[in-house]
């Protein structure tokens, strides 16, 4: 019941009529005016009447959680990063498919309203290449949150898997890291910033440039250029601009993920999508690394 | 055609009598008495007549070697690791789907002769537990190898590896990677050594004693604590021991590998079993690093 349980989860759930919030469970947060409340996640599945849990704590306590859910018989719905390592969400697939539930590693960013647009101008054109450019100060964004900087967080990855997310799935073909280079200060164990090049078997690249460094304007931009001119998506995706045409549609991030989920639970399927996960694992394992300037909060 | 080509793949391609050596290409290693040889993979793809391609180089140059194989429709055998990311291997799985070839990540320690009596004496116990300790001498098993202590050279988890791709193979539940604590020389950027916690859905635990700084007795053995007794593997996985009983059968690892590729062509099929690599991916992407003393040769 943090920052985006109540500015994302609460709103999407009220606006879809498919789904109603039956309870909610945090250790330290208060609930919703009259919704049953709980402190643990043990506590409310042992007194709430719930088909499904959506988890949206951080990563590291997020498999824990999540295996008491489907041990419970409850489909989960897991924010992004769906944990703290692949071989934990691997882990959780096994447990889902055995209890017959449904699991769903939602990636936001991929719900924003140009990537489906992006997605059908690409599958037809021939890609020279492509530059992902994910710009932001983390003093704004991340003030004082000490755990991102710790062994096990992303540090600018955290963002910059939102910008992953997209680049796999408006990319036609499987996009893989060839080399990365991971700055970090002096005083942190998670990257400042980061250099990647990914590149997919016709051979052809997509560099991303992160920053957590960048005060003033933010930059969120996929660029793309083909045979067909250049695909622009900004502002997070938000933004779709291709020759003579731009378009900026609703926001229906949130609201997309779970009217996803609510199908899946209906299908009987699950949709765990490790790619952009991946892809971080892999800048871990194999980038440089460099030291730069400590960072003070 | 290095050492591990000379050593095990071509006395294991010898004895299969459903397999027959038709070509060898290597940039720098001679050939095989009267076997054609070439300098490039293309040259022998070019002008041999061969159905399948074992890559036995390096995993950095695997990919590329992999893919223009798969593209002029062999089936391809790849020495551990399989790659050098996460994202490289899944990108030539949905090659070899869309060209309908076999892809096969072999792990060759899974074919030492105690690994399936292992699986199957574990296969109904309750496990209370298991350790790893895979200590070895760098100086003697890699003498001057700089590019394992490179970015992207996986250090001591290239050991490491065939301790993890055994103790996936036997365990009965999916193992993932709770916590990891990596040694790296203050003058190198891989570690020597390191301590692993893996977990799996019931809460039993796996830890793994790695390091590459022993001289002496080499150590490569498996325990697993059970409500039947304890279970030890040793020498790599070649001794198995129970409570009554100790076996020490033959060594059949490339043997076995080899007949498992022959298998999985003519079924059709492929086997890229990725989970022993995801664990050493998860313990660079989430391991807490130390600086321990520099390593010279």
């Amino acid at each position: 019941m943090g920052k985006i349980a109540r500015d994302q989860h609460l709103p999407a759930i009220a606006a879809d009529a498919g789904l109603v919030l039956a309870a909610t469970s945090s250790p330290n947060s208060p609930g919703v005016e009259g919704v049953p409340h709980f402190r643990t996640l043990e506590a409310l599945l042992a007194e709430a009447e719930v088909d499904a849990v959506a988890l949206c704590s951080s990563p590291q306590v997020r498999y824990g959680l999540a295996a008491t859910a489907i041990a419970a018989g409850k489909h989960v719905f897991l924010e992004k990063p769906p944990g703290a390592t692949l071989s934990e969400v691997a882990a959780l697939e096994a447990l889902a498919g055995a209890a017959g539930v449904t699991l769903f590693a939602s990636w936001h960013s991929r719900y924003a309203a140009g990537v489906e647009p992006a997605r059908a101008w690409l599958a037809g054109k021939r890609i020279l290449g492509g530059r992902i450019v994910w710009r932001e100060d983390v003093r704004h964004w991340h003030p004082g949150q000490a755990w991102i900087w710790e062994a096990g967080g992303l540090g600018v990855f955290d963002p910059g898997i939102n910008a992953l997310s997209i680049a796999t799935r408006i990319w036609p073909r499987p996009l893989f890291l060839e080399s990365a280079t991971l700055s970090l200060p002096a005083n942190r164990a998670a990257p400042i910033a980061a250099d990647l090049t990914l590149r997919d078997a016709t051979g052809t690249a997509m560099t991303m440039d992160l920053d957590w460094r960048q005060t003033g304007t933010q930059t969120w931009d996929i660029t793309v250029e083909t045979d067909g001119g250049m695909l622009a998506l900004s502002s997070g995706g938000a933004v779709f601009t291709v020759p003579g045409e731009t378009r900026h549609d609703e926001d229906r991030e949130y609201p997309g993920l779970y009217r996803r989920f609510a199908e899946l639970v209906e299908a009987g399927t699950s949709d765990v999508d490790i790619a952009p996960f991946r892809l971080v694992a892999d800048a871990f394992l194999r980038g440089q690394r460099e030291t730069v300037e400590a960072f003070e909060d």
